[in-house]
């Protein structure tokens, strides 16, 4: 993809979960990473850790890291909240004191930091604050419903459930099928790996929504497909609002629901979660009031499952709610791309 | 209540729906307010505009306005999108000038606004951003269920209905029944009239859900009931972001739907309005999720209706809703607190 050299800060959370930031920048721009600091696996490589890609060194300092050669420092992990931990802190500086640049995702803008403002400025280093957004965003008005592009929004049934992984699986697959289309990035990870989108999570609560809009309306032009990723989800304590003013804000055709089969328990609060069907319902409805959207599959995220088990969950999902049902990253996302031209051609052909 | 004097900005809107914030708090703090600034309808006096409440003078401009003595200037309208039109911009420089405070709910914050600041500084003068929000703000994890106190979010089905007016006449029925009771505003009228709670629009989309807990947290002890003014509604384009996250962080034990009984299409989108049954049967959904919240009763928004046609509307609802509903400013909002109670005796009774 790109050409720059990133060196992934994934410190003491390399392949856990909320690493999900390091975990995706190596599955789809290995090529641009030339390692991870991380004292806890350090010695081993990436492919040990993660079990899939390129063999990239793990190291425990900052200065092994440098040693890399990187021209990049990612911080690669999403606490809670997304505040900067105090020991990142002096990393981070001694990051731009070496003349990197430093890439955040944290709610806490390292642009804000006037230390690390003037260091970088002393160094040649930069700060790029990947959650930072404009403050002229739009109040939504249902414009997204314009667009002749078919809009694909991911939707999960619980936070970090790899909504940004089946976004980027369902855009690699459309072109794969010679659709032109489009990755509209809404969280810190795909911002870094793509550049466009906005982290929607950021924005002001009156205007979600609206900046859902203007990235499907911005993105739209000249595409067969604009594939849109979901944040949070709509039984989510914390990010609910989130999930919903992107749904609303969107406008989707058609929305793909991501689902982890193994995960009985939601990750932050340990709620019990709802079977697939109620799932489908409920999202179909929230949609409808506004445009009917179907789920017209569900990616399965297999990371803990095996290619014989991610299938076998993949039958039982699809019996139990009646819709495809792939583990997108194992087997491609074709089959959900099938659903969804499948589904737009019904709507259009009842339309008629 | 307090003893400010209180000069209203509502050029061009006095007496128009979106002028809510200038209505509220003539209905609420007359005693504080000096006089509206209107030049369409200077001459008159608020009452002949409003229909209710004391006869305040409107004056054409702001020179007739500083020989009222105020020494607040309150932005008493609140424009979409709530940016600064560049015409009051001089207007709010005078006020400055002449050593007013001047109180904003607007996104744009004045206080950003080097010129404004700079003139405040020399004149003595002073400025509210009433929409100012902390910036250390938790995400949300379902705390607000351990509280207490009764919890009541008041809902709408639009924005713009009443839902600010309903909580406050809730809170002061609630306390002349005899209960001790908190009102926690969540916009900016709210937060002019009572000081406390927060611009839950102006949050982080992140924290959203978090900010409706710390407020109901904050303001449960002590009190046998917590009524949080609602936001948006679930089926708003723009707001639903901000009307879920609320219902989700806030965790209420009741919700008191507010309803316009003569308006058929939303406010801002021109959308038909659901039915009233399936408003509640959405919010009581939408809640058990996480904690059931039964729809107690439906607040009337009359202001375009006369007592005897507010009394009928509410029986048409009852009988349709099979659910309390009252105009609670003309006839006070007793009935709905009667049925908030028995709500909640019954629940208690069940868990028994």
């Amino acid at each position: 993809m790109g050409d720059r050299r990133i060196l992934i800060l994934a410190e003491g959370r390399f392949g856990v979960l909320d690493a999900k930031t390091a975990t995706c920048v190596i599955r789809y721009a290995a090529d641009e990473v030339v390692g991870v600091l991380d004292s806890v696996t350090a010695g081993q490589t990436t492919d040990q850790v993660l079990g899939f890609g390129p063999a990239l060194p793990i190291v425990a300092t900052l200065e092994e890291g440098l040693a890399l050669s990187p021209d990049t420092l990612l911080i690669g992990v999403a606490p809670r909240g997304g505040l900067l931990p105090d020991e990142w802190r002096t990393l981070i500086a001694a990051a731009l004191e070496a003349g990197l640049t430093v890439a955040s995702g944290l709610h806490t803008f390292l642009g804000d930091d006037p230390d690390l403002v003037a260091i970088a400025a002393r160094s040649g280093g930069q700060i790029i604050d990947l959650r930072r957004v404009p403050d002229d965003l739009p109040v939504a008005s249902r414009r997204a419903d314009e667009v002749d592009a078919t809009v694909v929004l991911t939707v999960g049934t619980d936070c970090n459930v790899g909504k940004m992984t089946a976004t980027m699986e369902l855009t690699l697959a459309a072109r794969r099928m010679g659709h032109s289309a489009v990755f509209v990035p809404t969280g810190q990870t795909g911002l870094f790996l793509d550049g466009r989108g906005l982290a929607i999570d950021r924005v002001i609560a009156d205007f979600i929504a609206g900046a859902a809009e203007m990235m499907v309306l911005d993105n739209a032009p000249g595409n067969d497909f604009v594939f849109v990723e979901g944040q949070g989800s709509l039984l989510h304590p914390g990010y609910s609002g989130v999930a919903l003013g992107l749904l609303h804000g969107s406008m989707p055709d058609a929305q793909v629901l991501v689902h982890s089969p193994t995960r009985e328990l939601s990750l932050n609060d340990e709620i019990e979660i709802e079977p697939v069907p109620e799932w489908i319902e409920l999202h179909e409805r929230m949609a409808a009031y506004l445009k009917p959207a179907p789920v017209t599959g569900i990616a399965i995220n297999g990371w803990d499952l095996d290619e014989s088990e991610a299938r076998a969950w993949g039958e039982r999902i699809e019996a139990e709610a009646g819709r495809v049902a792939v583990d997108p990253v194992k087997f491609g996302a074709e089959r959900l791309i099938e659903a969804i031209v499948a589904s737009q051609a019904a709507t259009t052909a009842e339309r008629r």
